[in-house]
């Protein structure tokens, strides 16, 4: 017998080879997932393996003690210098000389699936678009005289598989020193498209190059600019961070900013250029923060909206604020970092944008369907991304369909009278008595509930604020059940509901949730103003919901995800309380946390993942809901809190709503008045 | 009959189509090439046809008067409005009725034959990477949403067969409101590549835009940069220009560059800012010569030598300064003037360089093969590209070599005592008795020889200057003709020539060959120093096409061309002489004038010749003169004029050179001796 045979774990892949071959070349004639930097030069170390010995009943191999060939002095100086684990050894250098078991560990398979611990982080698979490679050029002749770069390419092409490769000037021009500084070795740094074979050199160093190659998931959003920044070779997060999108001084809400590129000649430019800077200090210091160099971000994968979308390209977004809504492109976009003028991260930077569904649905919309795969699910699903605008995605593996609905910023604390931002002091969390109508409350920046001991000490820095996008809610929704609202949105007065927090404004009464006036803080109410808000975005929600309910023909859904960095704070009781979801078994509403920034971590860290939601966002069906005279009708419906139509058995299981009514009949003092219907 | 024969001319092509097919439509199906910009809108014009009428004997058809559909309003209207030649009608809206013979005018062939008028200028057929079409683009449908770039690349591939485009982010941004414009008609100009089907669109204009399509064709040498301006539709040449390479000041020659680079850090760089904004200023002043706007050129292609290559691309030239004289890149490149900060053209423009053959053998060269096609040659060619180095090519269509020879500036009038560059007042061509030793000159400026009536008034405003390269070459070769000069290239002193004009210069002599002080110009003299610079410059000339012909095996050549700008002003007798080429019959010694200029043009004008020049680059073996002994022996034996040891039998035939020695053991005065054996 002159062949072994050589059985993968834990792929399970076996094929026989002559004595003397390097486990290396197996695993890559069998089209086992084991890494390589160095090519097998014994360098790189990515290719660890770790032999198995002794009886294998259920592959039918007995390997003997002498299966592999000995230590080698590569193996010997590397386990020196760096040390090797036991029973580990090189895959480049042990040679089969037996039937062998070889077993893969994680850390060596490029296509390694990455566990999060976090719960809202998603596994994933690693197939980063960029990689570094060992390459050794041969060296120029005079005889057959050809270019350093054509001997380069020559030798991707023979080493790595590399079919053609391009080099942007400013790398070419490094390429003769650095091939010679290290002695015709070189690491390169390349970036493969999704779309062809057609790959690209981002960067050269002389020799064997240990460096960081790192890339960004961004989230850019009409409030927020949100950035992960992650290593390419492993996928772990080694940084994330935020800041406030600066375009909200040209207009809060998207349709402002539009409005601002309308009314003032190269409004769209300024945008432009105050969004690509924030983009550029985030990352800046985000490397900071990880410890690391910003030139060694080689990638960057972009999910947005629409308008953020165009503004980011430099596009006015002028068609987008009136119907058709077209948009500029709707195709993913492969571009460079120079293109964005993203001077903080390498010049060679490639940056991906995830394809928009409509003028309305954006690449954000397409990111979360990545990340929570609406296509592949057997239950109908319901995705909702809670934002300034709602992008809104339901289906299961037969059909997927998308809308988006404006539901303006009130979910975000925006245009509520004691509204503020998700800070330190703002109020999250309400719980209402619905005896004694007295509040409770939890503020961020503290554990501690209102009426626990320590609260004021807790608080004292921070002070009480305001109230944020989930605290608003829990605190509509609560009044509602303590039967401080109706079903109709309206507030009673002291007398109607029975305590001295309802205060009298104008016509309309106020509820008291807290007044920090001795602590020098506002008085932070509930007003009437305020319930609205929440009705009219609550209802625009439900009604684009409705809407895609509708079009696939089902009036009720398994399974609901709330998704954007808010639906993970969002309650899902009171969500459904305040009617702002579909009614399903409480159990049956999840948090995706921010699925759309997951989506573009899932693009950046696989490039298949790139094709894949290219084919998804060609099959999603897209609603438009300012056309559709069915969503007005939804959305009038909606009004009512949890709703006037539909019903909501499941929530009706686990809370009883008070059957009050505080209209009037037109304002003023009234009575405790009950109309039933 | 329901098909009716369709015979188009000159082609022949014919084939049967029914009743009612309009002859733009015919043409396609059979492969005629029948121009369209509008894609048979009636709106460009570009499609006229003449149909003929009558007896075909030779076609077999006899064409009745009702073959093709009548005039119909699109015709009227485009003759009353531009006017229609007689006979002509628009082949998208001429139908076929009848059999008919349809003659396409050259001037609606998209590739067309240029044909030149000057003899220098060669004939080429117009296929240019860059063109416009009109598309008409799909609105935007709510219900189906999609990019306006993914609708105008669909209309590209349904109407134009573009089955791929990309486009860059300042030309998208400008999408929307052009195509809302145009009314949702718009004319884009797309450049494809010529080594894969992918389009990019490079400028778009609302509507049907009859706007210019220009290139520039630029020979980047190493002391002018020449280039020429050509309309990308019809190639015709609108204007040519030149300017003096700034890097002049970092070193006269290519060699004094590279080790300006290597001492001086940041020295590459230096000229490659000098040599980019000396291109931006040519392109600027060539668009105003020619009356056109310079973002209208869209095209840019650069021949140059190796050295010149790199600086233009911002590469450090130092390798190409030591042996293995190793090219960064040796490939062609298609890049953007953006890469090549040349912001005086159109933002979008695209770049071709010519590849290199190696690293003393420039895209120059490659530009010199592109126009002067030696592989196609039956007749064994020799091609001198004579500049500052002499690029050389060998070969028919067995084989092609090529090397390069270090000539340095002599030819150029640099090194000469006396030298000058060809400008007015340069003495360019030179004749001297044989008998009376006299001289008699022409300068640049004036037709007149200097001893022709009016030659002092003719002369009054240049002066009398110096003596260009083609002068001194006439000069020396006269000199050895009329026995002034030996064969050793040694001057003979007054007493042994004969004449006055003899000066003693230490232990050498000069001769005078005209006296300018008169009228405050120099003594213009050829002193022993220029006869021996012009002794160095053409041995290598020499030696390296003798390399060249030992390495193919033939002692003598069919046919030499010579190149270059200064090429086209030599006189093939005087050159002869000096033995600067290898002996053939006189009228077989052609000028091709600035060949590697006219590969520039064709390669501007047409894409395939891109992919040929490449083919062709791949094919031609070289030879590097540095590494290969017999190049030095070559050298040495190429010293005496003509020639120590070859035999110049057919230089004989014309010219018997006076068998002079003024050789006189060591210096001091001598008489007139002969050395035989």
């Amino acid at each position: 017998m002159t062949d072994a045979l050589v059985i993968f774990t834990p792929s399970g892949k076996r094929g026989r080879f002559p004595l003397g071959t390097p486990v290396l070349t197996a695993a890559r004639h069998l089209g086992v997932d084991l890494d390589s930097v160095c090519g097998g030069r014994g360098i790189c170390s990515k290719c660890q393996i770790t032999p198995g010995y002794g009886e294998f009943p259920k592959h039918g191999v007995h390997v003997g003690a002498d299966a592999l060939s000995e230590w080698n002095a590569v193996e010997d100086r590397y386990n020196r210098i760096r040390g090797l684990a036991d029973g580990r050894r090189l895959g480049c250098q042990a040679k089969v000389m037996g039937d062998v078991v070889i077993d893969v560990p994680p850390e060596s398979q490029v296509h390694r699936q990455v566990i999060r611990k976090s719960a809202t982080q998603r596994d994933m698979v690693m197939d980063p678009a960029t990689r570094t490679v060992l390459v050794q050029v041969a060296e120029p002749d005079m005889e057959e005289p050809s270019g350093d770069w054509e001997r380069l390419t020559a030798a991707l092409a023979e080493q790595w598989q590399v079919p053609a490769a391009t080099i942007a000037l400013p790398v070419l021009s490094r390429l003769q020193p650095v091939l010679r500084k290290g002695e015709w070795q070189a690491t390169v740094v390349l970036h493969k498209g999704h779309h062809d074979s057609a790959h690209r050199v981002l960067d050269i160093f002389p020799g064997y190059h240990e460096g960081g190659l790192y890339g960004l998931a961004i989230d850019l959003g009409s409030t927020t600019i949100a950035a992960h920044l992650c290593d390419l070779r492993d996928g772990a997060v080694l940084a994330s961070s935020g800041l406030m999108n600066p375009q909200i001084r040209f207009g809060e809400d998207l349709m402002s900013r539009v409005s601002y590129a309308m009314m003032n000649p190269g409004g769209d430019r300024e945008m432009t250029k105050a969004v690509r800077e924030a983009i550029n200090n985030l990352a800046q210091s985000i490397a900071q923060e990880a410890g690391i160099d910003a030139a060694a971000i080689y990638e960057c994968v972009f999910v947005c909206n629409p308008v953020m979308h165009h503004l980011l390209l430099g596009i006015d977004p002028v068609e987008l604020g009136q119907a058709p809504f077209a948009l500029a492109t709707s195709g993913s976009m492969d571009i460079t970092a120079r293109d964005l003028e993203l001077s903080a991260i390498n010049a060679q930077a490639q940056v991906y944008l995830l394809p928009c569904i409509a003028g309305h649905v954006g690449a954000d919309c397409a990111a979360v369907a990545l990340s929570e795969e609406p296509q592949k699910s057997k239950d109908m699903v319901l995705i909702v991304d809670v934002g300034t605008n709602a992008e809104i995605l339901l289906g299961n593996e037969a059909r997927v369909l998308a809308c988006s609905s404006p539901t303006g910023p009130a979910f975000e604390g925006a245009q509520i009278s004691s509204g503020q931002r998700a800070a330190p002091g703002a109020i999250e969390r309400v719980e209402i008595d619905p005896v004694t109508k007295e509040p409770r409350f939890r503020v961020i920046g503290s554990d501690l509930w209102s009426d626990d001991p320590g609260f004021a000490a807790a608080t004292a820095t921070t002070g009480i604020t305001g109230i944020c996008g989930s605290g608003i809610i829990e605190a509509v929704a609560e009044m509602r059940m303590a039967g401080i609202v109706d079903a109709r949105g309206l507030i009673g007065s002291a007398e109607q509901v029975g305590t001295e927090r309802m205060l009298p404004h104008g016509r309309t009464h106020s509820y008291l949730l807290h007044d920090a006036r001795e602590a020098g803080g506002p008085k932070i109410m509930v007003t009437q103003g305020d319930i609205r808000a929440i009705q009219l975005a609550k209802s625009a929600l439900y009604a684009g919901a409705r809407l895609l309910m509708d079009e696939i023909g089902v009036d009720k859904v398994d399974k609901v995800i709330l998704a954007g960095a808010f639906g993970a704070h969002i309650s899902p009781k009171h969500a459904m309380v305040l009617g702002m979801i579909p009614d399903v078994p409480l159990d049956h509403v999840l948090s995706a946390g921010n699925a759309a920034g997951t989506g573009a971590r899932i693009a950046l860290c696989n490039v298949g993942a790139r094709t894949e939601i290219e084919r998804v966002v060609g099959q999603i069906h897209k609603v438009e809901t300012a056309i559709e005279p069915r969503f007005q009708e939804h959305f009038v419906n909606a009004n009512a809190i949890p709703h006037a139509v539909d019903p909501f058995p499941e929530l009706g299981q686990i809370v009883t709503l008070p059957d009050v009514n505080f209209n009037d009949g037109g304002g003023g003092e009234g009575g405790r008045r009950r109309r039933r219907g």
